[in-house]
């Protein structure tokens, strides 16, 4: 027996999000608390990958369920599909189970031909409505089901018809386009359609039907929701429902009207609807941009009966669903219609203070408002500001779609983003455009921010903005915005790509120039949240890694409880010390050496002292030096070439070729894997003497002054437990001969990292040789993939893509591998020493999904860059109450 | 109560190896079963580690003990130590588990002062003797006790001074010096000692004695004695004994005398005694080569009583031990005295031919002969000769102390050949001395060949020769050695540093320049011996490496049973074909690329098909290519400095411009880790395809032609099963379609190479699409550990030094760690597919221990480089047979 392909919405509800998509899901659910949903049907996801098994395929028998569904349409409603005299037209629309909005497709007004056109405009009265909508499902329908197989088939190329059409009218706006234009704007349309694809448009009811169907399953797999579902990391085996619903008019007049709204404010959590309509228009009218709707209270004021009851629509959909809903209306002739309602996506304040708020109002537990934020949206809460006090020049104001300040050079395409921005050459970049579409996804996500001339709060560019954390200005438009630059309306002013602007999110307003940007600290609302997730958390450790005084305040000031990781060579680049760090290695003899060495140590005393009176007697595990020497020379390629132009012309430079020479004796093929770490620590022991000596003398001076510090002392990169024995017990002294000479007692304790694999696999002897270990998962992903880092860019990007990894394993922990690494390192370790400190400090620790992770096999603190302290704190808390992201 | 330390002779036995030393427990033996053995005792190897577990100090008590242990030895002889009347003399020896000969010290004639001078001069009524025994003495005691902590004390410094001495006399040879001469030579040493020490030579006997096995027992940790035992893989904490045994003297007249030898000859291992001796001379005469012996046969003739009662102590110690024996004698005033034995070394060849003849002559089973060999030893038995038909000039001949053709530049020190030689600079050297001494240890290993002017067929020189498998010549008088030169004497010609000269070490020959070398093949008993081993390592296989037909040959002809790793990279390597490799690699369009790729699938597809003849059906594991593509291209450096070099002089060179940038565009920081492998194969698939191509395309035409091809297609560097599934299922499909084209079924299969840590981690994914793995455990040893091999210098050496591991894992296998992650592999790999075929390709897989491992883990077969086959095929019949290096 062949399982149930098609859900008449009455038959499911919301726990069906699996099978029947999170929109389908809703519907059903709606229906059934009986909400005002326009009758329809899903099909579910399961026929997804049904169609995919087979070669792109819809399974046989799914027309006639769907024909069998669609015939309890017709009696609910009263209509019927492709009939003349009374059609039912319908809406079809894809539904993952995630949202993804924008990314697939979606056609509307299907079941218009020839005939019932004709109906339509018997029954409706109004022509130019009629035509309207035929147009708009002519180039949809060609758009989606049928522009990958013709050219000039996309909806671009139909609104290009379209301008030309106005054009040749002489108007701009579409409203100025009467029943006739429209009626002759089909029948270009349709000329337009039988010239590239050589048939006819299609006019059986049903064939249109099957082809959007066909056509919104292949928009699974389109570039853009792959792009998406790998940055939200959803699996692209779940596949997308369809839903066929009966068509509701938002666009049949004056007293028709669609709209997007959210029952609290998304940007900033607010206790108000917020939304916009467009009277007499089509939900993708308010979605696209194209014109600037209006906001929702406006509705309150206009139509306060309609506004009235969606106000009551959304307290019901909050109340039952205990969170937020994004929720698309239509009126139709006055009579409220909800088209669809799911969880609304919201900044990280919103996120923060909408959890809070439902505590205090009673509607959720606190354990369930820390367990509902996602931990990445965090960030936003910590987003950058102007700097206080710093003077700058507004050009123009928007909307302010997109939290945060942002600073960048101008450029007017996502490709130009992508190709100098993050992921691209690495600048700063913002993008501009007229408006945004699901095609810019790529180019917005590598821009530092977004400035559109169109678009409301909810469009496209406002939607990603606000969900990515990506400062953006929207529906700007006192600015117009050409291919390759805009103009201020106002004074004529030209930016250009390359010219630096400035956006604050925040305020909607774009800048001249570059601002100086600052990063904001925890709020009121935030702190309390925060607080929450530690109790919840428990003795699970939050550290940060920090290499400075300043550093190691904010880290504290973020929540964390000691530092995790201090790099001690970052000290060793620093203006003044670079010379001395050069001098103690080419150094010709132990003296001149020694010399060097002497000199940073009244250097790096200073620092460890500012660091352990910056953490008032919280832990601090500093690792001593662990790059190969060569790395704070200058570089062997730029030196062979000057050496070689020298002596092309004639000349020379004995000390310039001498500094070649020992810059040659030091290259390394593959220095990741050569002399650095405890290896370069047992050739040179000098240098971490001299830390070590460094770290007690500032520990000391704390200690002496009435503070506290406690310092671990981490050796890296061990491999064999015999290199740690070594170097402890020559360090051990140093650290003993420092308390003597001080005369004070410092709670110090020696560790090591957990970064080799052979470290991990041998850890029951190294631990019994360390007192703590910390995961280095940064060169632990390395050498058990074996990929350098520093070039993996080239294979990694197409595993990822071709699906041969699920992720970048530098970004979330490779369970399986490095995992079951640190899994043997922890077991074995414990075996021998139960209470050895367990923690992480690659940067895997400030990620969710790692942190879970950490969580689960047993370490005791996980440790990250100050301001990912938050993310941090929130997710070890939903990894303690067992609501990670594995268990979502 | 305390450990018995010092043990009589008699009070032990040959199994108290551990406690007694090797010659303890030999004289111990001897003792008991009645051969001449002057009596003495054994102080523990306990007692050694005693020594320096107290700082370098003698325990309390130990003195009592060995003062009541020489009463015993006094009451059995009849004298008294440091009796004037009747004075005992000792000799102080060390003595380890294993014999380290030559690498520790040794005094003789202990007990001798201003009294016993005179009273042995009453008894013997030889004051030469004694006076040449009184200065032998003074020098020994002063060099092994004293020279370490005073300037001139050494038997070099010494020696000088006799030179000087005889010069002062107007004679040259020791024995001109008469009584009244040595008497006087002896006051010289005393006030020498005296003005260097500010002291007297110690004139009480246990002073001397205490000192002297003090000296001893320092000597364990002497340098030269480190080097041998980390060469020979002995372990440091073994210690040695001391053996105090009373003096009889070669050299008290003409009817006394001193030799070494074997009880059948060590570089043969024909069955005949074997040695040489010295009349009227003392043990070190003959080991120090610094007078030439006679051969022992002579001894038949000139005192054939004597030598008849040698032959059956020969024959009674090889039917005791049942093994070749090395035997120290004396003959004093024509009573035969046996001093020491041990089983004697000998070389491979020797080796292989005793065992043989022992098992024929029913001294020991099969089985005993296969284990009793070292496999490393079976190196010699292919050592190489000089090509037959090579025309070459004989400069000189001398003894052929170990066999083998050697060709390279002279040196003349021990120092220069370490710092030219191999593990230097890596030239081929022959090292050429006066005679060679411990101290050259270092510089011989480092050589091709060594070439000596003086010493015997048992001096230091050709006992190391044959130990290490050092072509030698040895005692060539027609020389003349200078410090930076030597002279043929009959010709006057001069050899200075630099000059190239060749040995045939088998002849005893020096010849004028380089000659052609080439390697030895099986020998009958060699072959017989071999496949006695393969009946008892069974299933478990011994395959090569061979990229080339003729490298297949040799390896069949070796004993491999197929192709364990053909490199075809190494095809890419050759004359004609870099060019069109570089032709692809550059390839700015498809079609560019694929002409360059259509040519390399001609010259792979003739290399496949003879490879595949070669084999005869035999399986061959190829490994598609695995470099990464810079190493194809001309380096980077060089071309920095080109482009710079031509820039600074005004000129330009738009070609090597492009080709330094694709070089740049190519370059990687960390290549170990970069694209490579199967990474490189799922960028650029192209590569890997005509590779598929080439190998059915070759196997195909074998099969055609009649014959057989089991290709076993190796994709390597996986991590991830996905990496294997993409490529094997896009391999598959080429395999299949050459099938089709070509009409013809071959037996392939493809699996992995695990040298990445996660692939081991994950085997058992990675076996689902795997029929055989290989272990590299080159790269997994590089990724495990995180050591570059490139770069591991400057850390190993000194980690090596330092003890903190206790070998180079990339010569055998880090069982701890490399080999834990193989063990993971192999159970996780057979749980999802128990009949996968396991192996191993690295280095490791021709090195016995190594082997001994994998047998024991439960791999199907080792591979190894054909001159390693014999060797892979006796240490896995050890290993079968439960008598591995670990078993022994």
């Amino acid at each position: 027996m062949a399982k149930k392909r098609v859900y008449l919405f009455h038959e499911g509800d919301k726990s069906m999000r699996d099978l029947l998509g999170g929109k389908g899901a809703n519907l059903a659910e709606m229906t059934n608390i009986g909400l005002p949903v326009p009758p329809g049907f899903t099909i579910t996801t399961e026929v997804c990958n049904e169609y995919y098994a087979a070669g792109q395929k819809l399974p046989e028998g799914l027309m006639d369920e769907v024909r069998a569904a669609l015939t309890h349409v017709e009696n609910a409603i009263g209509k019927k599909f492709g009939d003349p005299s009374n059609p039912l037209l319908v809406s079809v629309r894809s539904g993952a189970k995630f949202s993804m909005p924008g990314m697939m497709d979606t056609v509307l007004n299907l079941g218009l031909n020839h005939d019932t056109v004709e109906g339509l405009i018997r029954i409706s009265n109004n022509p130019r409505f009629v035509y309207d909508s035929y147009r708009r499902f002519i180039m949809m329908l060609s758009d989606v089901a049928y522009s990958g197989q013709y050219d000039l088939l996309s909806k671009h190329d139909f609104e290009h018809i379209f301008r030309d059409f106005k054009a040749s009218l002489g108007v701009t706006g579409d409203l100025e386009v009467d029943a006739d234009g429209m009626k002759k704007l089909c029948e270009i349309y349709l000329d337009h359609f039988k010239k590239q694809t050589g048939k006819e448009f299609p006019q059986d009811v049903f064939v249109q039907l099957e082809d959007a169907i066909t056509a919104v399953f292949r928009s699974w797999n389109n570039e853009r929701a792959i792009v998406y579902r790998r940055r939200e990391k959803i699996s692209d085996d779940i596949g997308t429902a369809v839903n066929v619903q009966s068509m509701v008019f938002g666009n049949m007049g004056d007293d028709c009207g669609t709209g997007v709204a959210f029952t609290r404010n998304p940007a900033t959590g607010e206790k108000h609807i917020f939304g916009e309509y467009l009277m007499n228009a089509q939900g993708e009218d308010v979605v696209a941009g194209v014109r600037t709707p209006i906001p929702i209270n406006e509705l309150a004021a206009r139509n306060p009966e309609i506004y009235k009851e969606f106000d009551q629509v959304c307290r019901t959909l909050e109340n039952h669903y205990k969170d937020v809903q994004d929720i698309e209306f239509t009126i139709e002739h006055n009579k409220l219609y909800i088209l669809q309602c799911r969880a609304g996506k919201r900044t990280g304040q919103a996120a923060v203070k909408i959890a809070v708020d439902m505590v205090n109002e009673g509607l959720i537990t606190k354990e369930e408002a820390v367990a509902r934020v996602d931990p990445n949206l965090l960030t936003q809460c910590l987003l950058p500001v102007i700097a206080p006090g710093a003077k700058y020049r507004v050009l123009a104001k928007g909307l302010p779609a997109g939290p945060g300040a942002a600073t960048g050079i101008a450029v007017f395409t996502a490709t130009r983003a992508a190709e100098l921005g993050k992921g691209g050459a690495g600048q700063k970049v913002i993008l501009v455009r007229a408006d945004t579409s699901p095609d810019d996804l790529k180019g917005m996500l590598a821009a530092q921010g977004v400035l559109t001339e169109r678009g409301g709060m909810t469009s496209h560019a406002a939607l990603v903005a606000r969900g990515f954390g990506i400062p953006t200005v929207a529906g700007c438009s006192e600015i117009q915005v050409g291919p390759d630059h805009f103009v201020v309306r106002a004074t004529g002013q030209i930016i250009r790509e390359g010219d630096y602007i400035s956006l604050n999110g925040t305020l909607g307003e774009v800048i001249e120039g570059e601002v100086p940007v600052q990063e904001a600290s925890l709020s009121g609302e935030f702190g309390e949240f925060l607080s929450w997730a530690d109790t919840f958390r428990g003795a699970f450790g939050v550290r940060a890694n920090a290499d400075t005084p300043k550093d190691t305040r904010i880290a504290i000031e973020l929540g964390a409880e000691g530092i995790g990781l201090c790099r001690t060579e970052h000290m060793f680049f620093e203006g003044e010390r670079r010379p001395v760090v050069q001098r103690m290695i080419l150094a010709q003899t132990p003296e001149e050496r020694q010399a060097a060495l002497d000199e940073l140590l009244v250097f790096q005393r200073e620092d460890f002292k500012g660091i352990f009176e910056a953490l008032e007697g919280r832990p601090a595990t500093i690792r001593l030096i662990d790059p190969p020497l060569h790395e704070f020379l200058p570089k062997r390629e730029e030196l062979i070439a000057e050496v070689a132009t020298l002596k092309a012309q004639g000349g020379s430079d004995p000390e310039k070729e001498a500094l070649l020479r020992a810059v040659e004796s030091m290259h390394e093929i593959n220095p990741m894997m050569g002399l650095r770490g405890c290896r370069l620590s047992i050739v040179f022991p000098e240098i971490v003497e001299m830390q070590t000596r460094a770290i007690m003398e500032g520990a000391s001076a704390v200690v002496k002054a009435g503070g506290k510090a406690t310092p671990e002392i981490m050796i890296p990169l061990v491999g064999h437990v015999n290199e740690l024995r070594v170097l402890r017990e020559r360090l051990e002294a140093t650290a003993r001969k420092v308390e003597e000479e001080q005369g004070v007692k410092i709670d110090y304790s020696f560790g090591t990292m957990i970064e080799v694999p052979r470290g991990a696999l041998t850890a029951d002897e190294i631990a019994t040789e360390a007192a703590f270990f910390s995961f280095g998962t940064n060169d632990l992903t390395q050498m058990t993939f074996g990929f350098s880092r520093d070039d993996s860019d080239k294979f990694l990007k197409p595993y990822i893509e071709q699906k041969i990894l699920p992720g970048d394993p530098f970004e979330s922990i490779d369970q399986a591998g490095v995992g079951q690494l640190m899994q043997i390192a922890v077991e074995k370790a414990k075996k021998v020493r139960p209470d050895i400190k367990l923690g992480i400090c690659g940067e895997h620790g400030g990620e969710p999904r790692s942190i879970e992770f950490c969580y689960r096999i047993g370490l005791n603190y996980v440790s990250c860059s100050p301001f990912r302290v938050p993310i941090a704190r929130l997710a070890a808390a939903q990894a303690a109450l067992g609501k990670g992201v594995s268990d979502k």
